[in-house]
């Protein structure tokens, strides 16, 4: 079958007047690069690793300590100029004992056991657990028409589903996840005791997802616990013909805060070292399943783009770092330390790439900078789609990551890899996170597509 | 994030002079396609009961015939104008006992067994085995160079990988899959006793995969196995040094021809109804694992393509056929027979979309033609891109499938659903191809595009 694509055709035509000699010698190097990562990657082997002997690294943990020393080594072995750890300050949290859900009155059912997970910063509801009536919302707009008086001395159950119509399953993230980020801390406004939200997937299954959860200042903090699609499901049709409580009970606490770390290896550049290309990942995860595509799958195939680009015996004429991001699950307080050292250093990141969307079948690369800038940055990279879109391709305007967008002020590219969405929230924050969720050959494309994209950017840098 | 795709706007502003108001209807009909699939869609729950209840379904074999029943029945409940079985007559081939294979002498390891699955048609060992030393060959020529006094009383063991770096992993199974196909046989050609063959996979495992292999008339047949691909790196590695002798039973048979069905499902055209367009899948699968991405897959995202357009409410102009095709896998007698007597009846297939590569991810399409018209009919489909590409979706050159192909006389448009490619061949004929590694929304967003693209052929005709 000839898949030399008609939008490649129509592009070229429209973008230039021919093929280069240099565009030819473009996609020769891109072409080596997709095969060093595609036969000899080592993506897939670290993420192995960082999953199965490491295990799931929430910040402030020993695994997340146990996997700042792990990537910190392989850097090294990568004979890098120079690889550090950057300090930062976490919050540990702690699950606790496994926690218990159950419907204890249903006239129709009878005791019927929920699939629950506290989320993250979750207090505790006590060793006796909790029993209390639920009521079902479907937005925290809609606490305020209940009132207190609808409210109080009840579990508040967010159901409003992720819309399973939309392509890009972050867009339906986007349009859900306010209920778990804040749920439990607006219904606590409200009088109620505890938080059940649905979780924040498409799939109907008895898995429950975790994620942030984050109390206002000053309001009284309720327990939160996230529930499977499946018991939402169940628990929403019991209500709407029985007055239904829950028995609720998890032991998790804030432990205090934690020293970590971001790991940063460099390359420094050898004919514009202030300009940096940041290629990065964050190396946290949560608490349950092994933080497989969210983000060992960053943080490997990030690795990987060094690894290619030394096996092609490439030498950046800029400042390639890579750097693992610590906590940004939880606060990213990574993040805000590196943006901090950045800036007080007065640097300028040309461009940044951060994967963190799974390890899947690579689509392409969203982009986002300055609005002052952004037509005549994204103009410049647009003229690369040729050598990209034959390996299925594509730079649009869009989101970068959450480690990377303190950087806009830098004025340079802020970059998402983005590969397929489909899968994403089937595992994400779930104990069904692991490496067998990922196809080593969607990985490695994915560390080749970034690695091409740095190679271009490296080597005629952005006007 | 804003997906809003910057090829869209190219291929629009270069295609057409406006967004038309026709288009805008047309926008807003695939729109509700894709929410009925997305919401109300049934292709997966089918596969459930065809991969679950059901079970393999070689051609030929009692569950065959249970599958057969199963999709009468689904096609019938969707008030269809006419459902019929078109009687072919199918090789019924028995796997026989679990295969043995096993390495017998290696000075560096003793005993190791291997991973092996007998190809499709093989002839048994006999109960007793065989052990015969081994020689590695990377090609079918590479036996001419040898010649029968290297190859006689031998097991050949064609060893050339499927190739990792093609992008498109049907190009690569293309690449590879001529020793699987062809070796036995013409190495018996030689004076071979066996054929051990590297599973055609770029997955690096311990799971032999199956497929088809063809004795050429007059040739003694010799039996036919797959190895793993750990298997057949452990064994290369091994004849590097030692003269390898491997022990391989298996117990495979021909039972003789049987009678099985293709089953198709009608809607008569309302203005058109002697042009047809047809949607099919293959219902027939290997006899290792489920046949739940080959093509339990396709052949119930074709039937949730009739489904769909009737929960939208759309009444086809042209007639719209689905059919499910017989032995696929092993002869295509189904595709021949439908082949001969559509052409005894004289119709005309305006176009044909056959989805055969599996329930993952739509990439778009790949369209064929008689090479007279090719140029013109393509060109006609391509204005309807701007409708698909928000979906993901891109319209290439390229094969249709099997059970369709063979239709190209009748001057229709021959189109090939194509899904991501990426893991397809993990799960290829191997017992790994089970519900569970079929995603729901992957399958139900290709069924989604397939139905999308029938709206468009059915409604605009093409010219």
């Amino acid at each position: 079958m000839n898949r030399v694509s008609c939008l490649t055709l129509l592009i070229a035509l429209f973008l230039s007047a021919g093929v280069s000699a240099q565009q030819n010698e473009d996609a020769f190097f891109i072409r080596d690069i997709y095969d060093q990562a595609l036969t000899a990657g080592d993506a897939y082997e670290w993420l192995d690793y960082l999953t199965n002997n490491i295990g799931p690294r929430l910040g402030g943990s020993p695994e997340s300590a146990a996997a700042v020393e792990y990537v910190r080594q392989m850097l090294d072995t990568m004979g890098m100029d120079t690889v550090w750890l950057q300090p930062c300050m976490v919050p540990h949290w702690e699950r606790g004992e496994p926690e218990m859900g159950r419907i204890v009155n249903s006239s129709r059912m009878g005791t019927v056991d929920l699939d629950v997970l506290a989320l993250g910063n979750s207090v505790g509801t006590g060793p006796e657990g909790i029993t209390a009536q639920v009521i079902e919302v479907q937005s925290l707009e809609e606490l305020a028409e209940l009132g207190r008086e609808r409210i109080e001395g009840k579990i508040v159950f967010f159901n409003r589903p992720m819309d399973p119509t939309q392509i890009n399953t972050f867009n339906a993230y986007g349009g859900a996840v306010d209920q778990r980020v804040y749920g439990a801390s607006r219904a606590s406004e409200y009088g109620a005791v505890a938080a059940l939200v649905r979780s924040v997937t498409t799939r109907i299954d008895d898995i429950p997802h975790t994620g942030v959860n984050v109390y206002q200042e000053g309001v009284r903090p309720i327990p939160s616990l996230a529930v499977s699609t499946k018991g939402a499901n169940l628990l929403s049709d019991l209500l709407v013909t029985e007055n239904i409580q829950v028995y609720l009970r998890n032991t998790s606490r804030m432990l205090g805060t934690k020293k970590s770390y971001n790991v940063i290896g460099e390359i420094y550049g050898s004919e514009y070292p202030e300009e940096i290309v940041l290629v990065g990942g964050h190396l946290d995860s949560w608490d349950v399943g092994r933080g497989a595509h969210d983000d060992g799958a960053g943080c490997v195939q990030a690795m990987d783009v060094v690894n290619i680009l030394n096996k092609v015996n490439y030498r950046p004429k800029r400042t390639l770092r890579c750097v693992l991001f610590m906590n940004e699950e939880n606060g990213q307080a990574g993040a805000i330390k590196y943006r901090d050292e950045s800036f007080a250093r007065d640097e300028y990141h040309m461009a940044a790439i951060e994967s963190d969307r799974g390890g899947f079948t690579p689509r392409g690369f969203t982009f986002d900078a300055h609005e002052s800038i952004f037509n005549e940055k994204f103009r410049n990279v647009l003229e690369w789609l040729p050598l990209l879109e034959p390996y299925g391709l594509s730079l649009d305007k869009g989101g970068s990551g959450a480690d990377i967008s303190r950087l806009k002020d830098q004025m340079g590219l802020l970059i998402g890899f983005a590969p397929d969405t489909q899968r994403y929230f089937d595992y994400h924050h779930a104990e069904t996170d692991t490496l067998e969720a990922v196809n080593p050959r969607e990985l490695q494309s994915g560390a080749a597509a970034m690695a091409s994209l740095v190679y271009l950017l490296d080597k005629y840098g952005i006007n």
